[in-house]
């Protein structure tokens, strides 16, 4: 057996796409009971270098995130510019959007994905990190999301 | 605070709907280097006691399981007859399709759901239990599977 691509257990994240992410987030909040998180925008393009289907994009997203023990639920509203989040949610209205697995490097990852069938759609920076979208949906059923964190941890 | 719904850290199974499930299971098996697992049927409807918007029908469907840490990958390819499966599968063609809580009660969990704008679409019985599939688009951008376990465990 060749070296596996990824570590299932090194999933991270859910994450889906939604309209009117103010109101998700407090029914969500409601569901769990806890208190309704923050919502915050992505940055700039000239901050996060987006890149979507090979062209650089003003696409942004506002964020939030509840935890889900050991992983995350993230909900996305797409704002601004063409986007993977806005392309699904065009699509296919509001819902899951893709599983995000924390990988050491994206870029390899995502090529070894591309081997056997995988497109990637949509890579960009954030803080402390880069993230690539992988539409794996031929091979796997789904969109994962690579997120590589620096320094690793 | 009123009492939450759902505990989030009950998240249990993530899963998705495919055409061929043997062939996405071979391929996930390579990516995450581990053993094909077996694809196993649901019962017949006699056994499940499936319904599907209300009514009874033949739905079935191919399972198979990956272990991703704490959580479950499920992949669904729908047989037979109309299930919330087929439904999902024709809408937008393979891709993730619900995440799943277990829960004391799918029952009282699914009405608490259906108060805040959700609607049961299936519910089944399963050898150790019974689950509920609550389509929650409308409120938290996300069909949810409620598991019910007997005995609790």
């Amino acid at each position: 057996m060749s070296n596996p691509i990824l570590n299932p257990a090194a999933i991270c994240q859910i994450a889906l796409v939604v309209n009117d992410i103010e109101r998700v987030a407090k029914n969500y909040a409601t569901v769990f009971g806890v208190p309704v998180p923050p919502v915050i925008e992505s940055g700039p393009a000239s901050e996060t270098q987006i890149a979507y289907r090979g062209k650089t994009t003003p696409g942004r997203a506002k964020l939030a995130f509840f935890n889900l023990g050991a992983l995350q639920l993230e909900l996305i509203e797409p704002i601004d510019g063409p986007s993977t989040w806005r392309e699904v949610l065009d699509k296919n209205g509001p819902g899951l959007h893709h599983i995000a697995f924390k990988v050491p490097n994206s870029k390899q990852t995502s090529q070894a994905l591309e081997k056997i069938g995988a497109t990637t759609v949509q890579t960009g920076d954030f803080t402390t990190g880069n993230y690539s979208y992988v539409d794996a949906t031929q091979p796997l059923g789904a969109v994962l999301e690579l997120l590589e964190f620096y320094p690793p941890r």
